[in-house]
């Protein structure tokens, strides 16, 4: 982790932004910028200083988890002497950034009546996550391992896909045979929809038990190193032995092909340069030519890294431009309600001249 | 569910902010208000309107989720349309409160620049977490249903603690327990701290196998419904059979006793009209008689329901006051670095004359 690279270019974003500091309160960018994973804390950033505050809970973490080489240093203190320092230092630095689209509005009310008149607050936007957009080799490589773990939990449970599971038995089957292979946790709740369940994209497992012929959306990841992966296939759920054969609603049979060709239409679209909106209407023109167009009630992709869903976004109105090194999904799904639905998805890296799977579960 | 009469109580206290309408953005609050679950949603209610807005992922499950008695609808749209639906609604209301402590402040300002000038916007603070602080009876009962998960999941383990699994192992095993035993997913995530990690009240589970005569910290909830219990066990690994027998590090058996105490003492400051604070200093003050008032870093408990940590906070400087109806945890510990902790932790529902647990397994 390159903890005084991602600092330097931080601090050069800060400077033109105009801002003497930036506070972060996002854990996600703390845990970027720190290496710091627990759950309260904040980091103050100016040209020549790194604070990491938190509390007594933490004091041993924060110690053994902090990257210090860029010159961070960590005080633990309680909250009201966390804000006392905070202050003093925002007073000292004059003009100070807030991550405006994740510190709430009620934060930012008493941070400006408290630090004024010396402090000026100022809205910044995306500091850290523009840093956060192209991964480098290290963070590819967890994602990677986070994808190969889903992989291998999946294919170590087709069988029990004939075995009659409910949707909730298989989505616990996974996420425990996810942590049994080196997962922290699931990516995001993990979703399995048989049936017409399959017509809802988000889905919540429930008791209905997965029948031979049945087509199955599993939509799934696991995180590794606070990495993650995400994953969908559609299965047909057969008797007995592995999962395949032909489903026992025809309309999914096709349904499954166009969005499997729709898939591959959009990955073939992904390279440097591409806007991301190109790639999404890629996905779109097969569904549409297939007469299935309307049936898509989501973007068909988004970036993926320390957030299950972060930039860049594939959608219609989206004016992202993929760069080599991104990590995104590419996810078209057709839903139709009281039938079921269909949805293919992978997690690929953006490379110089395409793309490269890094989900590489049989289709 | 009583809907209607939440959006009634909800109506009174807009109209004591001076509010024409709230938009609700934090999703914890929505289900409260409306019954639905979902990832993505906004409510915006008025004294005689109320709107949920979601997108088109969630069509069918808002249809099923939503309790439409107090008179609430739906309105499916994708993003660009829920807000210019969500401008109308704000320019007719003129005063319309945001949740302040949620909503962002990059929204906040984005919401200020579109609506204006014939909508005016007001940080609102709590008012529907003052609603939540008081459970109803069916409030409880899923409560009282996510601790009882927990409870039989950690006695149908106790036996396994003895055979030397790693913390992740036996953390593993809990969480998947619990969701055999009916929970959606653990309440927050799991704490398995054995030997000297026992010291970080946030543990990571780790590698580290849990030996005969180790102490070991188990901090662990389910959810049931939405609401979630949260529960602390200190434990020594027995060999074998169940957990029990003398701890390998003599002053942990000592912190177990005088963190047993001290929670009975907390407990028994728990009724209506008592503040928080006299609760937490009643758990302190045990700790100081035994000297290791030093070694508690953290409050001493907090409120349980639709979120794992809310108000009324158990601590030195809180001014809450305790009344019938709240759920919330007594959970003293003590923390040596190097060496290990002790804590011990129930969810209580307060009653008329005191409380009630709702964990139950031993201690």
């Amino acid at each position: 982790m390159d903890v005084p690279g991602r600092l330097a270019r931080l601090r050069a974003g800060l400077q033109k932004a105009g801002c003497g500091a930036l506070l972060v309160t996002h854990l996600v960018n703390i845990r970027y910028l720190t290496g710091f994973t627990g759950s309260a804390a904040k980091l103050f950033v100016t040209p020549d200083d790194a604070v990491l505050v938190t509390d007594g809970r933490y004091r041993e973490q924060a110690a053994l988890e902090m990257d210090c080489s860029g010159g961070a240093r960590l005080v633990v203190a309680g909250d009201a002497d966390q804000w006392t320092l905070l202050g003093e230092l925002a007073r000292k630095a004059g003009k100070v950034g807030l991550e405006a689209d994740h510190v709430s509005w009620g934060r930012q009310m008493r941070l400006a009546g408290e630090w004024a008149p010396e402090c000026e607050l100022v809205a910044a936007r995306g500091l850290v996550e523009e840093l956060r957009l192209v991964k480098d080799d290290g963070e590819i490589a967890r994602v990677q391992a986070a994808a190969g773990v889903a992989d291998r939990a999946l294919q170590g449970l087709l069988s029990l896909l004939g075995e009659r599971p409910t949707e909730a038995e298989f989505a616990l089957a996974l996420d425990s045979e996810m942590r049994r292979l080196g997962a922290t946790k699931p990516a995001f709740d993990t979703i399995v929809a048989c049936g017409p369940g399959g017509a809802e994209p988000h889905h919540q497992p429930g008791a209905r038990r997965i029948e031979v012929g049945d087509v199955v959306v599993v939509d799934f990841g696991a995180e590794v190193a606070g990495y993650r992966s995400d994953m969908t296939r559609t299965l047909v759920a057969g008797s007995g032995a592995a999962c395949g054969g032909a489903p026992s609603v025809a309309w999914l049979g096709e349904a499954m092909a166009v969005v499997t060709a729709s898939q591959e239409s959009g990955l073939a679209a992904v390279r440097p340069g591409v806007c991301a909106a190109e790639v999404d209407a890629a996905c779109r023109a097969v569904l549409e030519r297939a007469g299935m167009g309307e049936l898509l009630v989501h973007g068909t992709g988004h970036g993926v890294g320390l957030d299950i869903h972060e930039a860049p976004w594939l959608s219609a109105p989206s004016t992202d431009i993929l760069q080599a090194g991104q990590v995104i999904t590419v996810e078209p799904g057709v839903y139709l309600p009281g039938v079921g639905g269909a949805r293919t998805e992978d997690t690929v890296v953006v490379t110089e001249d395409g793309c490269r799977a890094l989900t590489l579960a049989p289709k």
